[in-house]
């Protein structure tokens, strides 16, 4: 039996084919009848030719729909069961699985590559459908769920790395004053702070005050999100979620700046902005408290490190291929924490889902551009000249 | 008044000379009359005219002494009193200081530079001498007290920054499958595993088990620790204090492998082990949970980046002067996490003295060579040609 797929020609050349239908190969396989596939800015390496591969794959790695038929391992779904499907495969049973890493699973591979065709098609076959398929959500509209697959976990592992970063500089005993009475640092002589030998107790972390409110370590940080793309404003989502009060949204793309704007962030636009200037006019001269680069070029990640304050966390989601534009002495006098790489996407799913649910109001006009799958290619060329925000295909 | 000072007068040339006297040049400052310098590693970056410095100043940041004079500001001591001094000044006042960020206090400037005389004296000027000074300890034997000036808290700072990285990626809502019942992979077509609509706690951390022993992250990982000497060694003990029960230590130093061995880590020679394989063989091919480099060259910190599992852990407190030994590719790949720089000395004191009490019966012969303040140039030499394993001076 036959399906239409997007199939890869070559750089900025993508369309529909005429494809065979897949298969279960191997027990743990479910095939899907896709209901709903999403276009993916990572896939736009591929498209423009950047991130360079041979030719001929279905395309596409965000994709809903209902299961046609399981292998006879699958144990959690059954035939007709409505799902969302992460955007590489995990397997469960490896050790980086276990550990709850499965960006590492050593099964891991993207769908819609040379290795493993994508769902932007009428069916796709998915490996370990135990650990990569979803059931749909009930209270999410398929428009926002399809920012399930990728970019929503992409952008809330960016933003929470960063999150994470800056508890755990303030919460860990490596990084707090402590001491049993508070030191009041204003009093001259008179300062309650005692020395090493006495008075502390292990696991406290009284932070010195001027005797004003509780230091509130998140609340009072200033975060940059470099990128205000798809990821971007998951990422900026997340941040302002999880107790961040001011986040700086970097672009140069206006319609972009305005949805940061509208989910809650101070938009910047490179073009007329000193963005160095703004950060450092909100943080007293020091830089921005943490990072969260979601662009994937040496530029952005040299703004990235220069945008911090010293003791900085850069949590990097973007795609790298080039030299790290900074030195190690650089790094040294910094004292930066730096993350990078791709999200947990099978172990964040349920907490990002969570997130994504609370915030569904404002991102209810996120997918600009609904398509049906024969207009892949306008759909390709839209997204690709930055036309449309988030472009969906209705199979 | 004169005194005798251990000058620096170009690389591989230091020598006592009479100088003046410090006397009290701001309110915070105090004078302290030295009992015992010790000479540190860190130093011959600049012996050996690696870091490049004017000539002329006072050497030396590590020393113990009594106070003879103080300030009208300082609050914490009194003339008579033993202390031991941080190797950089602490102000207390500055955002840094009050953040636990100590490290970056924008008073700090080394002692022993151009820009603040060093210990290595008969008579030594503290600035911010309430953040810069502690009392010293009585259970603690002053050749031993001497590591708390700098080495000890940097290995300190070194292995918990690996511990903690390694804690936080399990402790983490982002890195565990979490799930109200434990997933028992082995059962083919009975696991428990629910997905992610259902059955879901926020903040439950149970790992995927096979329904053997609780999950131990320290005590199952292998750390490595590149470079034995002194902040190697005091490295290794803080990990191993701090429940990692493998620490493979990397260096060409037979003394110094035999020091990390009597300290409790697998010692390995460069020139006789290949490293790589010794650590993939102990890992099931895996690499390294975290590697501790403390040695700051671009071979350690390649080294280090090599032998990092994906997702690992690379805490950095090498003193790095060049590029970076690896692309934005690499990191995007590995999903790495990498700390860099000085520890917050006057954070990390207390929790790090107390390890040090803790270890001290394995550490007791650590200074190898106690000379008097006239023979600082040979103290220098045999540390430099790493003939001893540590240094002091007795003033």
């Amino acid at each position: 039996m036959s399906m239409k797929a997007v199939v890869f020609r070559g750089p900025y050349d993508v369309g529909v084919e005429t494809r065979p239908r897949p298969t279960i190969r191997d027990p743990t396989d479910a095939i899907i009848r896709v209901r709903l596939a999403g276009i993916c800015g990572s896939e736009l390496h591929m498209y423009r030719g950047v991130q360079k591969t041979a030719a001929g794959h279905i395309m596409g790695h965000e994709f809903i729909g209902v299961i046609e038929e399981i292998g006879s391992d699958v144990s959690r779904f059954a035939v007709g069961d409505e799902v969302v499907s992460l955007f590489s495969p995990v397997c469960l049973k490896c050790w980086y699985c276990k550990q709850g890493l499965t960006n590492r699973c050593i099964e891991g591979v993207a769908f819609g590559t040379q290795k493993l065709d994508g769902g932007q098609a009428e069916f796709v076959r998915v490996p370990f459908a135990d650990g990569t398929l979803h059931l749909v959500p009930p209270e999410l509209d398929e428009s926002l769920l399809i920012m399930m697959c990728d970019i929503f976990p992409t952008g809330y592992y960016g933003a929470s790395r960063a999150v994470e970063g800056l508890l755990t500089q303030h919460q860990s005993p490596l990084t707090s004053l402590r001491d049993s009475r508070p030191v009041k640092v204003s009093l001259k002589g008179q300062n309650g702070y005692t020395n090493g030998t006495n008075g502390l107790t292990n696991g406290q972390t009284n932070h010195i005050t001027n005797g004003d409110a509780p230091f509130d370590p998140l609340g009072s940080s200033v975060v940059v999100c470099l990128g205000c793309g798809p990821v971007g404003i998951c990422a900026i989502t997340t941040a302002l979620s999880k107790d961040i009060k001011t986040v700086l949204a970097v672009d140069s793309v206006e319609d972009r700046l305005a949805e940061a704007a509208q989910v809650g962030a101070i938009p910047l636009n490179l073009s007329r902005h000193n963005i160095l200037e703004e950060v450092m006019s909100r943080t007293q001269g020091r830089g921005a408290d943490a990072v969260i680069e979601v662009v994937g070029n040496p530029a952005a990640l040299k703004s990235a490190f220069e945008l911090l304050r010293p003791c900085g966390i850069l949590s990097s989601v973007g795609f790298h291929q080039d030299e790290l534009p900074f030195t190690g002495l650089e790094c040294y006098l910094k004292n930066i924490t730096m993350n990078f790489g791709r999200v947990p996407v099978g172990t964040v799913f349920t907490d990002a889902l969570e997130c994504l649910k609370q915030n569904q109001g404002a991102l209810k006009n996120y997918v600009t551009h609904e398509l049906s799958l024969d207009e892949a290619a306008t759909g390709f060329d839209l997204f690709e000249k930055r036309v449309a925000r988030k472009v969906v295909l209705r199979v």
